[in-house]
């Protein structure tokens, strides 16, 4: 394993080995842009050369380019299709499973510069963004209407709906509302020719041939580059209501959840967050939440039916042993912003991997049961974070990095929990990624989830997309 | 257009000319299924060569195979596949756009019989179930949880699972809990070479490689068979509230819709029926309707909110000029029904064309006075009803057959009203289908709606999946 997660970087000028082409590709590409969309010195090479995921070999991208129009990404793509080079498309570089890192050879793309909101439609109740746009912007424009763009991943602030879409992302509010690929009505895409294809529709509903647009939706890259966006917005609740339940353990307030799912009670967020996330929040914001309990559930209800949901939620809540806010409070809203910035600063790398496994949810408190068992068998930190509503959890397994270098063997067992826990997942019905991708580091999962079939019927459907392989290549599927 | 709309029925016999290779194929089939699973009556095989939807040339199947187990599926197609005979898979046969009218030379493979739920979780709240269960069976089955499959297509009653799924069937209810691929987590496939696939995921969220199981939503048997799909199922309301509102035209009607919007309501059902609707209503039921507008908004509000929901739409549809109900009123209930119930015996032919264009919400008001204004310019009667939360109209342009039979240009004029409203509508920013599917007869305007390199796309995908076309070929895309 100490193999496979090593970061050296690698010169790219030796390993290509083909100076004079790379040359010439540089040129040709630089060309075609204005002065400032191209640059290839090393402090930029790094900065794009990864994601927020865990890094298993850093590769350089020969050059970085900001596309600032569809023009310029078919330039680009045509360009590199000519010469044979990869292209690794980004947008803000907040994902988490590796999709935007640079691969051997590659230049990367980025989106960001591409970040208008082309229209927005009050009445339509639908969007037209370029990839760009910050999923917080989005909100902000469609909130002066009433509206809202629904996918709310943890990064909203700082992620671009480009990259939202690449990875199909999730976030806190999507058992009430869905992920990206149900707010996305329809796409402009760059193939892998540099041809422009229009999907979709901008209808709410529209089944006229195959669904091209939910094949795109959550593909990192690998089969076309997203220039435009359509999105369908929706209405902006008038009402919330918040509740903070502490309880004494992980495994009763996962139960919690289902209670309120018995009570057939939809909420819009229900956060479950364990005692290593309480203690880490204490330590960054200087509050006591390890003192109340030992596990904490954060439920909002929404809407016209607001108050009245949140009553059901906190009978049932308290009736399963929970110490509940009584009223809508300032507090628990305070909670649910922790819970949005509860990853901070902190970036994965080896010695901290965080996960994306989702359960189905009547599993929810065996997997969480059987997560601490295995944090305590490898002797390996655990902290879990769950989208409760959709059986989604995010648990990372984690050491200092102290301890790691006083003990050879604690990469080894942080693995080893990292592989359990993805098994013991997959047998209890889930999937490897429940929201983040697969990116280049759940790659060596993927096999366990899905059979070669199903495999070699994506690798074939990418050849038919991107024939020579530049789009991305080595990641998703 | 009368050449296109002849109904003559071919015989195969003499059409495919390979006799002998024949009567060893279905031998062959035969050999492989129990008694009963097969027929080949002409009384069976014509029932079994058409679908609700207008009917452009009757071609009679080889025979008729009702499978009852995945394996039977695996023969049918396995065998179909050695002799490159055509497959065209069905549910129920209540779909309204030809995708399962029989083609030359193929067979009809019925799944009807494969109608067992085979799980119900509550606590997941997913069920998995056979292609042939109805629509209306999952419904009661999971109301005894207090939980609901969501997609309701009128035909629910009637219509199975396997044929939303094929059809990506939405509904009245929609607009709020989304169309058949919203709720379709996974999806058992046997591909056009016999083999049997696995889509998707147990749970609610899952991201891992290329979404396939939308891919495979709304391809109408065109990329694999489905004989296993997964669904999520959401809450049951506790609560429905229903509304009433006449109007005196049907443009303050569909002002109206724009006007619930704008008060950021989201209903769970919002039906628009024109004037021609209420007439056709009355005759059927003996009720005054017409007596009490021109036009009929039906609104049900739903859930912990729905009766503060139901006094904002009371208030702004008021204040547009409705006669509104003034409380949760059984007449209301009972005009939903009506509603659901409203194509009644009813099927479309060559005389009355059901369409299924979507627009974007704020053409509604503008798309239905051009529909007004083309049945007056072609002289063909037209009734409208619309799911009008998400801009599906449903508007049928019609004749009486008596009108038809003294009139020689009349067909003319009505295919000419049909295919100006698919103009205007596409113009409009609109959709060919919004929910019921390309099939067969739609195919006419798909080149209006998607141009070549989109179209060109599908049929690569379509030759991946299926390189020798024998799954339902010449329809869908």
């Amino acid at each position: 394993m100490s193999d496979e997660t090593a970061t050296a970087a690698t010169t790219e000028e030796s390993t290509t080995g083909r100076g004079v082409g790379q040359q010439r590709f540089v040129e040709e590409l630089g060309a075609g842009l204005r002065p400032g969309q191209l640059a290839q010195d090393e402090a930029t090479q790094t900065i794009y050369s990864a994601d927020q995921g865990p890094m298993l070999e850093r590769h350089l991208p020969l050059a970085v380019v900001w596309a600032e129009s569809v023009e310029d990404v078919q330039h680009i793509v045509r360009t590199c299709s000519a010469y044979g080079v990869p292209i690794v498309a980004r947008g803000a570089g907040t994902g988490v499973s590796g999709g935007a890192h640079a691969t051997r050879g590659c230049i990367v793309l980025s989106l960001e510069r591409m970040n208008r909101i082309l229209d927005l439609n009050a009445d339509d109740e639908t969007a037209v963004v370029e990839p760009g746009v910050i999923n917080a912007e989005l909100n902000a424009a469609a909130a002066e209407h009433g509206l809202m763009y629904a996918p709310d991943p943890a990064s909203f602030k700082i992620s671009t709906i480009g990259g939202n879409v690449a990875t199909n992302a999730g976030g806190l509010r999507c058992a009430k509302y869905g992920v990206t690929r149900d707010s996305v009505l329809a796409l402009d895409v760059v193939m892998a020719d540099g041809s422009l294809l229009h999907t979709g529709h901008q209808t709410f509903k529209g089944v006229a041939g195959y669904d091209l647009t939910a094949l795109l939706v959550g593909s990192e890259g690998t089969l076309g580059i997203v220039v435009g966006v359509t999105v369908r917005l929706k209405y902006l609740p008038r009402e919330v209501h918040t509740i903070a339940a502490f309880y004494q353990d992980f495994r009763s307030a996962a139960a919690g959840v289902l209670s309120v799912g018995k009570a057939r009670v939809q909420p819009a967020i229900m956060e479950l967050l364990d005692n290593g996330t309480l203690v880490q929040l204490d330590e960054m914001n200087g509050s006591d939440l390890q003192t109340r309990g030992k596990s904490l559930l954060l439920i909002q209800t929404d809407g016209f039916g607001a108050a009245a949901e949140a009553a059901v939620v906190r009978e049932v809540l308290a009736a399963g042993g929970a110490s509940v806010t009584t009223e809508a409070s300032e507090e628990a809203e305070m909670l649910v912003e922790l819970r949005r910035n509860s990853r901070g600063v902190e970036v994965d790398d080896e010695f901290r991997v965080g996960e994306d496994i989702a359960v189905p949810r009547s599993k929810l408190v065996d997997f969480v049961a059987a997560l601490e068992a295995m944090a305590s068998r490898f002797d390996v930190r655990l902290k879990v974070v769950a989208h409760a509503g959709d059986g989604n959890l995010h648990p990372t397994f984690w050491m200092d990095r102290v301890d790691s270098a006083t003990d050879a063997d604690a990469l080894v067992r942080l693995n080893a929990a990292l592989d359990e826990s993805i098994r013991v997942g997959l047998e209890m019905g889930g999937t490897i990624t429940g929201e983040h991708g697969v990116g280049q580091y759940k790659l060596r999962w993927l096999g366990l989830e899905q059979p070669e079939p199903v495999r070699e019927l994506q690798r074939r459907i990418k050849e038919l997309f991107d024939p020579a392989g530049i789009l991305n290549p080595g990641k998703a599927i």
